[in-house]
């Protein structure tokens, strides 16, 4: 079974950008030289062309149809990625109406990503808007990071006033993943699912904002996909700058200033291999099980020597985040697994240890592949 | 002459995202596939790897080299398009310093572009900024955008108290560009080059602060470079938003969240090409003037057949905008460019008429291809 570099390319293992389907990156090659229908290079296209203005109707309509989104709902393509969604959702909604009392957004601290939307929500002290501003309803860092508040328990301390209630869907960093929606009723919904977007079915209509940057499982680094309801383009803030208030962006279409014209392409192209090549969410979200069941087997079969610290009901489907029992035994794994030609495996430089991300694009035959090597790996060590 | 679409490719003379380098869209083709320095496709390298922070190194050090730029300045990779940097350069600058009088910055209106960057500088109204911040201390509006100011002309109405003076190189609807810098010297000088920046050399060190988008000269939507002088980054505002801030992406070396890696990555081909293949900006420019000269002779030479309003020395070596004398024959131009392969060449939808751009990627066949066409159509019409 021993890949070798010369063979082919390395299998892509990476926590983003990570691999993307082998048949769209034909498609997006052969959209390098030339677009077919247009007669220039993808490169080249002016966004203002009725052909791109057209792929952009085309993509929404696409996600729409993935995640069975109501006509409530606007569907745009950003600039900035999740980092700028962390401090934007803050500025637009993170107020309170004229003249009513002022509660506090309510934050979820389930590990690195939602530390980082923590942060980004944290706005420049102002006198409406200090630090104080953020609640954060639960912390995972006393149990470093390896579980997740259960629904129930969690719902006894959100607040029914927040002016709206935030979660990171999928840790890519510890490998958590809620398998529920979480949070109020009646309490605007908005999450960041930047690592497990268009991976399964959601419930998208139980959501009042979802952003998810592509570079993980929809396209390459470069747009940021927004969901919002449009209840919610009311309720935001007067103080937020034009070119980031969403209302801007629903009203030009996501064509307000040049929009990343190749990366929303390629998002397009996923989408169609979604649909037609997959089969729809249910399907792809069967696949990324399967992927994800049969690598934890592997670490949970291993007696030990792969040691996976998350607590069953919260791995995640997408980044399998584990480690060695013997710690000095990871460099060697690490590079005896790049030499085989599985790339990207490190943990994050925050937490060390290894990571194998599934992503969409990421086939079952490699996960067998590296389910292989990780069983030779033991067998030999 | 004839060119048809079934031969190869159309000609580009979009106004943008426009024609990129044939051999350079060589190198990005195969890199859709796979770098071959990494063994993975363009689209899946993680934007922490060392093969990704050397590339960002390298890109700069060649703008570096181009720009002849002294260690004084910071070279950034940011997303957001010009469009973000209208907004982002006036919370930034456009305030007093503590217990000193307040001075609005001063703006040129010279075109359509010009007036973007004033409207997106004109903040929502608060306590310390509101639209009267903003000093336009020339506008071309009167004569309708067909000339530009001479520099001593404007010297005698710009204030030496001004915290920056802005203003925008080259008018890509109106096709108007300023041939040397303006502005007073002692006067932070900020200038958005999104469509002539790296066509020509510039004095890039009597600028405090360049900003530029890819997609004219350079490389795909999706990535803007920044220029900044040290000196102004301690007179950031302490109330831009940690994201939008200059200090963050000087910090972090661009790569504070990830960064577009396929946009910078064409970019890196681009400048690569620049200094290998054309041999420098001097050169660059030459050819650049070249394309310009040709197609501008046409128009003077067809005896008021095409008409280009601009004044002379104030025309735009980038985009040659101009119109027929009959009207009713510009659809039929438009049309049979078209039919022979000639793409992009129907002016800004604010303006109508007809515009060539004449970006890096144009070749000089490709004009003189143009040219003979247009000399032809006078000659049948």
């Amino acid at each position: 079974m021993k890949r070798t570099q010369t063979d082919r390319n390395l299998l892509n293992f990476s926590g983003g950008p990570g691999a993307l389907a082998a048949s769209v990156l034909k498609q997006v090659q052969a959209s390098i030289e030339s677009v077919p229908e247009v007669g220039l290079s993808i490169l080249g296209i002016s966004h203002r062309s009725k052909w791109f203005t057209d792929l952009v109707i085309e993509t929404e309509q696409r996600i729409r149809t993935l995640l069975n989104l109501s006509e409530q709902y606007h569907v745009l393509f950003l600039q900035g990625g999740a980092t700028q969604q962390f401090s934007t959702v803050a500025m637009a909604f993170n107020h309170s109406e004229p003249n009513k009392p002022k509660h506090p957004a309510q934050y979820l601290d389930t590990g690195y990503w939602s530390g980082k939307s923590i942060e980004g929500a944290q706005l420049k002290p102002q006198p409406e808007n200090s630090a104080s501003d953020i609640h954060v309803a639960w912390s995972g860092k006393a149990k470093r990071y390896t579980t997740l508040p259960q629904r129930a328990e969690l719902e006894s301390v959100l607040s029914p006033n927040a002016p709206y209630f935030h979660y990171v869907s999928n840790e890519t960093v510890e490998g958590l993943q809620f398998k529920e929606v979480m949070g109020l009723e009646g309490v605007p919904r908005i999450c960041d699912m930047s690592s497990d977007f268009l991976s399964a079915p959601i419930a998208a209509d139980r959501f009042s904002l979802i952003y998810a940057h592509a570079q993980k499982n929809l396209g390459p680094a470069g747009v940021t996909i927004v969901v919002i309801k449009d209840e919610m383009l009311a309720k935001i803030s007067p103080n937020v700058p034009t070119f980031l208030d969403y209302r801007t962006h629903v009203r030009a279409h996501s064509n307000f200033n040049t929009p990343p014209v190749f990366a929303i392409y390629v998002v397009n192209l996923i989408t169609q291999w979604l649909m037609s090549e997959i089969g729809g969410l249910a399907n792809m979200g069967a696949i990324n099980q399967q992927k994800a069941n049969d690598l934890y087997k592997v670490i949970d079969a291993s007696g030990g020597f792969y040691k996976c610290d998350v607590s069953p009901a919260h791995r995640s489907v997408m980044n399998v985040s584990f480690k060695l029992a013997e710690q000095s035994l990871e460099e060697a794994f690490l590079s005896k697994a790049l030499s085989y030609g599985f790339s990207g495996l490190g943990g994050h430089r925050s937490v060390g240890g290894i990571r194998a991300s599934l992503y969409n694009g990421v086939t079952l035959e490699a996960v067998n592949e590296l389910s292989e090597f990780m069983r030779d790996f033991q067998q030999r060590a």
